[in-house]
């Protein structure tokens, strides 16, 4: 067994990084335009503040979100995916493309895992 | 509030899928050509064999890989990515792409998470 090459330890803290629950919800909620906590938590049917907070702390942490806070009356805060963050785009991609083929929606296997809301195709 | 997309339910449940601690890492593994319970866990540096072997059978039950009884003497057993496991190569491709320009390697960032063997680059 010589010849076992070792799996690479930053894929390995990468593929955890994202796949930490929640985690991946969020960066998606992102991407598609929620920048405001509140409608980031309406993007994740299921998601509670206190889970919600932590994710968002630990993005922040992670480098991949940053938070900014806007000179409005009254302040507003919103996220935004930093460059780090923005390039995992072709890693959800394609995580998005393989789910559409291979995970079934929630009324096919109400067994699937996820606290589901009303399915939705993309 | 009303134009908020929910995350998909099924993205969320295969990111999380392949983000559940050590599953990327024996994905990896069977991707590199590690077929044999001793090869895939030399391939990862801090995988206790309960967690090894729990993570094999969720991944069979799951119908990523399955468990082939090789009729030698004495028989061998080869675990092996189904269709369905196959096709998260783009998945695993796009997050080693990303890891190597966005992870550090452990010497750089001794706190980076994953219990770290000899640094590999692929």
């Amino acid at each position: 067994m010589t010849d076992v090459h070792p799996v690479c330890v930053r894929f390995h803290a990468a593929i955890e990084l994202i796949g930490t629950r929640w985690t991946g919800a969020v960066l998606r909620a992102l991407f598609t335009g929620q920048h405001r906590y509140a409608q980031i938590k309406a993007a994740i049917p299921g998601v509670s503040d206190t889970m919600l907070a932590q994710r968002l702390r630990a993005l922040q942490e992670q480098e991949l979100v940053e938070r900014r806070v806007l000179s409005t009356t009254p302040v507003q805060v919103e996220y935004h995916l930093t460059q780090r963050g923005l390039e995992l785009e072709p890693v959800l991609e394609s995580i998005i493309t393989w789910a559409h083929k291979w995970i079934p929606l929630p009324e096919e296997d109400p067994a699937a895992g996820v606290p589901a809301p009303a399915p939705t195709r993309s």
